[in-house]
């Protein structure tokens, strides 16, 4: 198996994207990363590692470029050659820490949709207090969505929860404004009644409230909402996070009680990290791609990296495309 | 000032809500509450409060009545008598913590809209770390919402902010996917361009994660967002105090700990209870209408009063009326 990286991109590249794909090289041998960046920066890095090959590049998608337009016009940027080697089938997945909206066209453009899917899902797994966690699609491919798009996003969240991540008849949930069957807007609606014929095991509506309790195994919503939802939560736990700080600060009294439960909080913490479940996958292009957390460490990183092979081991895309192929023949029959 | 309470609404009434208003009315002579529902369970909790008055019925909209119909059907329930009082001019403004649906419903055929808002809007405050709060429109009233009703949103917040919360030229911020002007769907992206032109401090795209942060005093957005936004917040927050009581409770030392930052933990929680803050206002309406929240004990309730006696005092409505028929007609002669 072969893995396209690139090593340019996220707030800590080169450094922890190249010492996460060490981690992951030499965990497994089978694994063949190819880097794609500054050469002189990453090879200092990686001290003989047989299975990573580094492949020099000096231009670079920053954040501050236009998706669409960096794409297009930075033909050696770290990001685009990583794409370009998955389009010419010689890596199986590729990842990237950098620019979210030019992955997307990246993915779109160079790597290709998956025939029967109209729109990629940008897709992180969120942490439930089970620890199980739970696939959010999409968080903002498509902020525009219509009813055949959360159907197929469904039915891919479905495969990868079930192959990916082990969960046998995965929950698939429609993330609306009541639980209550005929519940929100037009979009919703006419999403359920869909929902209700794949080949899935749909749940029904579920209530933002109840995502981090567990409620759904996958839960389908429009780009613009699950981008809002996603935030919301990011935002609520570091707001809370901080402000449990302060208070363990506040006096002598609490700057005691903060020492002796400091490692159980880090534990806490370290829960509703959703870090360790990987990157966000962008579903329906026709090989893995994964965005990792722009803020990702070295851990990170490499949990990415197992996402993406176990992705290309469990041949997840073929899976989506089959499905889908069967599914709108059914209907077409119907 | 007279206002119209349901005493039958919510998961603790008659009790908790009979008791908010007997506190509310004890605090303020000037101000006169007239109680609708079973006088047999109300009047034992009232013990001579001389600006307290008891209208008695029987009928009751439940939680699980559906809404329009409840409203149309149930002549007698104390919600719509609530309302009725409203609209025949008996009363100034009305509360309810029942059937956010129905009341919602009551306001609308009941007490009507004003001329040149086409929405209502239930908007809360919500808390903020640094204890101002921020009012959050809409969220649920309208799941279809167009452009110009967000400006119109925008231009009822900017008024409620600054006549009921005192704050000096309120920030209002548009709710979006990213911070950058042209992000969004077609909804924020329309909207955008009517908030630049309204007579409002317009700050522009504001993000899900920085919303605890106080990042806008009025934050805009259609309801279907802006109830997932909401549901959301309560949720993290809610799974959070959980995962952290358990924490406290795993072993002798934390529960140790946990005896030390009691108070002070108490004091985060109360920080974040947007209770404080009074209950949901649904605007866009002839009078105050507010929505307090389903789990109301008598201080929430008791909050919910002096709300509505404040946007009574400060005539936020008459304020609106006024506001929104001098832009369109401004908008006319352009």
């Amino acid at each position: 198996m072969r893995i396209a990286i690139d090593a340019m991109g996220g707030d800590h590249a080169p450094d922890e994207i190249v010492l996460g794909a060490v981690d992951a090289a030499k965990e497994n041998k089978q694994l063949n990363l190819v880097l794609f960046g500054d050469e002189n920066r990453i090879r200092p890095l990686i001290d003989e590692v047989p299975n990573i090959e580094v492949v020099h590049t000096d231009e670079v998608i920053t954040s501050d470029d236009e998706p669409v337009r960096a794409v297009k016009r930075k033909k050696n940027a770290s990001m685009v050659l990583m794409a370009n080697e998955v389009k010419e089938g010689k890596a199986d997945a590729c990842i990237s820490a950098g620019n979210t909206g030019a992955l997307m066209s990246a993915g779109l453009f160079v790597v290709g949709r998956i025939k029967g899917i109209d729109r990629p899902a940008l897709s992180p797994t969120l942490p439930t207090v089970d620890g199980k966690g739970f696939l959010l699609m999409d968080v903002g491919a498509n902020v525009e969505a219509k009813p055949q798009h959360l159907i197929q996003y469904g039915i891919m969240g479905a495969i990868y929860a079930e192959k990916v991540r082990g969960i046998e008849n995965p929950r698939i949930g429609l993330l609306n404004v009541g639980t209550e069957d005929g519940k929100g807007n037009e979009l919703t609606k006419k999403a359920f009644e869909g929902l209700k014929e794949a080949p899935i095991n749909f749940v029904g509506n579920v209530e933002a409230r109840d995502l981090l309790e567990g409620v759904a195994d996958v839960v389908v919503t429009d780009g613009f909402t699950g981008n809002v939802a996603l935030k919301t939560v990011e935002g609520t736990a570091l707001t809370m996070f901080s402000m449990i700080k302060e208070t363990f600060m506040s006096n002598f009294k609490t700057k005691l009680a903060a020492g002796m439960v400091k490692n159980d909080l880090r534990k806490l913490k370290n829960k509703l990290d959703y870090s360790e479940y990987g990157g966000a996958g962008l579903f329906g292009l026709a090989a893995p791609v994964i965005k990792a957390h722009g803020s990702s460490n070295r851990r990170a990183f490499y949990n990415a990296i197992k996402q993406a092979s176990h992705m290309v081991e469990k041949d997840v895309c073929a899976k989506i495309t089959e499905t889908v192929k069967e599914w709108n023949e059914s209907k077409e029959e119907s």
